[in-house]
């Protein structure tokens, strides 16, 4: 039996050269970046070169880097603050229907502290249109915050043609970033941008540290009130060695990104290609060409996507469902409802994403794999009968 | 010249056993916790391993316990998410005037979204009176924050009397505990509390992970909204490696807590002995016996804390002048001020707390390099000059 980790979306495992960058902050350079002596000073050293590194891998600058503890309070951090910073000049939001629920559910927060909220719709690639997004602008729209690429479905937005539109309204511009940067290339200054959410453990960087890069000049309320650290932004003793871990990962992401895109891509469309010729009623989610390397998501008909994964982990094959943030909660994503996918057919969502461990044999066994455990399942499934029997009628 | 770290408030190393425990989640079990699959089951599984030994620590049950990314998160969460859980009953909260910025700034937010915030008094010792709570308390209190211990002049506060002031009001009492949890002995149902913050990093757990004890009914507003992690209450992929870390480093100090606290407090007692001895003008600050066992503070005369720093570090010792949060402000600390010391006095605020590395040889060796220091200091202060110039005119 095999063990194949096709859930990188989830979380990457940690690079051994990022976990050597970040083991001296345990136990030797463990000060507190604060502190004014030696052990501060090297702290401090450590998380610079960090800022700097991650500025570098987003074409920004070091003193526009904020760390945070994960993409999901990157993204509270960006919604609300900015939101709270700017709510003189009006209380109008924009986000679209496909925002992962660390900013859909923030933006959810604010609507209850009396914003108001407007979806901006995706078509069935996942693809938000810079016209619906011109069309959700009004006079006191101070903030939009639409994704640069969905980890669901691996849509990669056009964030340079929506931030034309709204940076010409003159409301703030976030994006979330969290499923894409580290893995295709992205300048900040290049998309027009306000600010945008990244996360260390989506490319090999450890989990618990994120960072939020704000332009300089933008306004934002802080979301974690306390001590003065990251410029008065963001209270909280800096995590140290995980920010370095992120700096070492950011590095590494930006030097390989080329050849990492290049070889996830081929698996990818392997997988993409091989599937559905195995399986009858497979769909391929998300858009045939603009979509993140590593992703191959589809939805196989009459079945549950949770019944798939657990077969497939009997086999060995760890992959997901969905956002991991939301697996548990065992509804159909919002993200696929939205590109106008019926509830049945969302049910049977199957992620695959693939990282550094994975090979072409990989591939090759999920495709040995797959076809007897779908067999198996739709046996199973009323769904499936009804529609054999349908079929049979019409047939006849 | 000596290496000698005594800002363990700032924060303490971690442990070789503790970042053992770490390690496996970094390259091997990487999993997200949220996932349908073994990586997910082996995440799961330590983080289910881990709240039941953070529970342990303080007295709790399992499932009380909410992981969050910091001691600073810990008390944002707790103020804003009990303020805004409870505020139909009413909209008056009160803290003391000597709480952490995490616990103060938060309180400070809700005062701007239409809360009204009311600041208990402290004694010179920085002693909180159970009576001066009770005067505070309204129909309208619907929250009470007031810290288990402060780190900057060490003064563990009558919590379990305060509690019962609080809880006979029906108002919901929040401790933050990140100075004392794995230093003294905390039980939270003894003590009569609704939630508690604690930080890894203040007992040799790693930086970057917290935990929010809530009682077992409690209402809670999420801070971080996103994901369905910790039961709905905490959105953000788990951070696996830091949890098993702060795990371990509970039950190591849980174990090991009377062992510790007799060594740091026969450190802390030779020092402040021996230091006002060697020193004129130098005031111990804090409570003479109810205090935490590694902390020894002071106010030295006519000299600015942050020049003592620097001096010391010099020589190779790292002690902190208040609270690390705020040293890079250089303001005269709140805690001191809050209890009577005047401002100039506050400026020389010096201290030093002991770790499981630090020996009688350390004491002597601060004992010993100090004295050269304040006179150093203390030839080109302005303040001393007037002060013997005042000495000798009272003198003739």
């Amino acid at each position: 039996m095999g063990e194949v980790y096709l859930d990188h979306v989830a979380t990457t495992p940690v690079l051994p050269e990022v976990l050597e960058a970040m083991l001296p902050y345990f136990k030797d350079a463990y000060g507190n970046v604060q502190s004014l002596h030696s052990w501060g000073d090297k702290a401090r050293e450590a998380v610079e070169e960090a800022r700097g590194k991650v500025a570098d891998l987003i074409g920004g600058v070091a003193e526009e880097i904020i760390f945070t503890a994960s993409g999901t309070e990157s993204n509270n951090f960006a919604v609300k603050g900015l939101a709270m910073a700017h709510q003189a000049r009006g209380k109008h939001i924009v986000v679209s229907a496909i925002e992962h629920f660390s900013v859909l559910h923030s933006a959810k927060t604010l609507e209850k502290w009396g914003f108001e909220l407007s979806e901006v719709p995706v078509d069935k690639y996942g693809l938000v249109d810079p016209k619906d997004v011109a069309r959700s602008l009004r006079k006191d729209t101070i903030l939009v915050s639409i994704m640069h690429a969905n980890s669901e479905v691996g849509t990669i937005e056009p964030i340079k043609e929506i931030a034309r539109v709204v940076k010409q309204s003159g409301a703030i511009f976030h994006t979330d970033a969290v499923a894409s940067a580290g893995s295709i290339p992205i300048n900040v200054k290049g998309l027009g941008v306000d600010a945008l959410s990244l996360a260390a453990n989506q490319f090999y960087g450890p989990k618990g540290v994120g960072a939020l890069w704000l332009k300089k000049g933008v306004r934002i309320i802080p979301f974690l009130d306390g001590g003065v650290q990251e410029e008065g932004r963001r209270a909280g003793t800096e995590n140290v060695p995980a920010i370095a871990g992120l700096g070492k990962a950011a590095e590494l992401a930006k030097a390989e990104m080329g050849a990492r895109a290049k070889r996830f891509s081929a698996l990818r469309d392997k997988l993409i290609a091989g599937l559905p010729s195995r399986i009858e009623h497979v769909l391929v989610t998300g858009h045939p060409t603009k979509r993140l390397p590593g992703n191959a998501s589809f939805c196989v008909e009459f079945i549950e996507g949770e019944a798939m994964l657990m077969l497939l982990n009997s086999q060995g094959i760890a992959v997901s469902s969905g956002s991991a943030c939301t697996s548990r909660a065992l509804k159909a994503s919002h993200v696929l409802i939205a590109m106008g996918i019926p509830h049945e057919i969302a049910q049977g969502s199957l992620l695959f994403s693939f990282g550094l461990d994975n090979t072409g044999e990989d591939v090759d066994y999920v495709l040995e794999t797959m076809p007897p455990i779908v067999d198996r399942l739709r046996q199973m499934s009323p769904l499936y009968a009804k529609f054999l029997k349908d079929k049979s009628r019409g047939g006849k």
